[in-house]
């Protein structure tokens, strides 16, 4: 053994850290807080586990490894099995008319890997990157790891607004630089539960041909449409040209998978699987959810899944209906695990996730959504992850804490 | 849809790659070449997935998600399943008597992406990683794919050259920079086969901290030791101070599993934890493998993996024995996928690689191994994949095609 007074004690290895790595850490990051039982959770994108296809998943998994387990244990290339690209393909091909195949489609680790990988193909540091106020937390943190500087555009029913995006493109190009590209989450928007409109998307498309900005649309809720009609995506419209679009099965079958997808065109994404450095994402996965795809148990998985999620939304709805009628605003999204909440002016989301939690609910203040400008008058409430029955308790309380706020508040006028 | 003609036909999005993307593509990649079955593949460090524990697993799986499923198929946080990080320590610390912990241990995507996890936490554009001279392909393009300048050092039985690494680690303070840490592969060594002495790892250490260099230590063969004694970790030498250790499941359960993961002080670990913008690895991975472990099957799989491979290279260096003699040099490895053939100065690996593949047999040049001053005479043959009855016919094929080269070589002087 080394005598450790050999080992200069002065010498901190943190200090070594690269400066992405200082900058990132100077800035609390998500914590993971493994779930607790006596807590209504209503602050993350969680899906509820009891509606995980567990039974089915044993069955496929026996079926799988018997016959395929010398692909599903061996190394698999960085783009991913191919099968399950050809039913990604198939399966967009149908919902959007378009002649994709396994080509347009690399897996990765979630949808979260998937802008991590863009992030690290595309990023500069200094690079402008332009994204929806407000967007999805760890987004906004993948992008400024890579170091690009982030402009966030504000939204409004239709989704963000074009001269906000023009502004920023000009403003980007006015300092020499290259707004890389817009990221988005154009159904059931996260955090605000919106989704964009066909004319707000060809208008934000148009302006970003125009300036050689890329679109990278990030559709992790795209397959949770409990009603109305889909949009195309940015990607049909544009038929592929200047557009990432990710897509993720963490809110249909388990986050436990880490499994999503992107989809591009041939040539951008070659670059992309080219910057995988971790030989790919996990065969023994993906050949899982291969055969759980080709045997059909998948899509009436899916069924069942839009109907329990259905049926949640229109509880937590009708929750907010009683408690919340005259105390804060709110659309009913039409697909999603979120209700977006605006609160009366000068009334507090910190505060009020703050109080919720001493009465063991957690809730996301809508401050933690905004890359600058945030309001603070937000809350999004995630009605995926916590029990039915226990809907009516979280909001009801919810209630008392935000009358008591509002109380306060029209008392310091 | 938009006009295609609405967007400028000239506008190629891949101009718009990172910088450290352009310089990668310029570059081959590694090409993931499916498995061929006509081929005799002696290239790649590849497991035989007749091997591969298909029933242990089936069973496995169906209890563990029987059971845990709540769990296995939701998030599990950037660190991962701490029942799998608690019974990594314990190993360890039976292995190594240390007194190590759940938190000394992150869960990552192979010991890939614990590298690629390791160089972006600490590697800065022009900071300087010095490495093995030859080493892994891969960790050379990941380093490098970080914008990291690598200085290669030289190897000799023991290990590399203390003196080597001393003036590496001169030149980067004499240009101003940090070397952040020195990448490598001791057990085993990926290509030679050697593994480090005890001398050579406290000289080295001594160097490391004297300059507050890191030590990167990749252990992916390190469990695939067949005969002799195991050399302490770097990590457990230094009793982890200024080292990072990392690990893989690829070569004892199977690379399609995705699983590795990286053993640091925790200080250390919480920055490199911080960092991971992927959510972190597939619990449902890591909760089949902790239930693997915890049942006592690993144990006994991993008996089997080595009595299969140390059959394996007995029967390549017999083969070798027979067909090589006098042809060229190697040593016998005491454990890993692989046996480093000198062949006699110049003649060429590149060239012997180029005739192989055209009688159906792969084979790594030497060159490939090196992140400068590329050696020309040296072939790295795994003898991990290869069917046992096929290697008599590999070797002795490959021994005709070096007797060719051998001979033009002596005419051509």
């Amino acid at each position: 053994m080394l005598n450790s007074r050999q080992m200069r004690n002065s010498w901190d290895p943190t200090q070594l850290l690269a400066r992405r790595a200082r900058d990132l850490l100077a800035n609390a990051g998500p914590s993971y807080a493994p779930p607790r039982e006596q807590v209504l959770r209503l602050a993350a994108g969680v899906p509820d586990p009891t509606v995980f296809p567990v039974e089915e998943l044993v069955q496929t998994f026996e079926r799988m490894l018997r016959s395929r387990g010398e692909l599903a244990l061996q190394y698999g290339g960085n783009q991913g099995n191919a099968e399950l690209r050809h039913a990604l393909a198939e399966r967009v091909n149908r919902q959007e008319g378009l002649a994709l195949t396994a080509d347009n489609f690399m897996l990765t680790g979630g949808a979260a890997q998937a802008l991590e990988n863009v992030c690290f193909s595309l990023v500069d540091p200094g690079d402008v990157v332009i994204c929806e106020n407000p967007t999805f937390g760890l987004s906004i943190r993948t992008i400024r790891a890579h170091e690009g500087e982030l402009i966030g555009i504000p939204l409004d029913d239709d989704g963000p607004l074009p001269d906000a995006f023009e502004r920023a493109l000009s403003q980007a190009e006015a300092s020499g630089r290259r707004a890389k590209f817009l990221y988005v989450t154009p159904n059931f928007q996260n955090p605000t539960a919106i989704t964009f409109s066909l004319e707000r998307r060809l208008r934000l498309l148009d302006l970003a041909s125009r300036h050689g900005c890329l679109i990278v649309e990030d559709d992790a809720y795209g397959d949770l449409r409990f009603e109305g009609e889909a949009v195309p995506s940015f990607y049909a419209l544009a038929d592929g040209r200047g557009v990432i679009r990710m897509g993720s099965y963490s809110k249909t079958i388990g986050p436990g998978l880490r499994l999503g997808w992107t989809q591009a065109q041939p040539e951008l994404l070659q670059a992309l699987v080219a910057m995988r450095l971790d030989m790919g994402t996990a065969p023994l996965v993906t050949y899982l959810v291969a055969e759980f795809v080709a045997s059909g148990a998948f899509n009436g998985h899916l069924e069942r899944v839009l109907l329990f999620y259905k049926d949640k939304r229109d509880r937590f709805l009708a929750a907010l209906g009683e408690h919340f009628d005259g105390l804060a605003r709110w659309r009913a999204p039409e697909g999603g695990f979120f209700v977006w909440i605006e609160l009366p002016e000068g009334v507090s989301g910190e505060k009020i996730a703050e109080e919720a939690m001493q009465e063991r609910i957690m809730i996301a203040p809508g401050s933690r959504f905004y890359c600058q400008d945030a309001c603070a008058n937000y809350m999004r409430l995630a009605f995926s992850f916590i029990a039915a029955e226990e809907i009516e308790t979280a909001v009801s309380r919810l209630a008392k804490i935000l009358r008591r706020n509002i109380a306060a508040q029209s008392v310091r006028r």
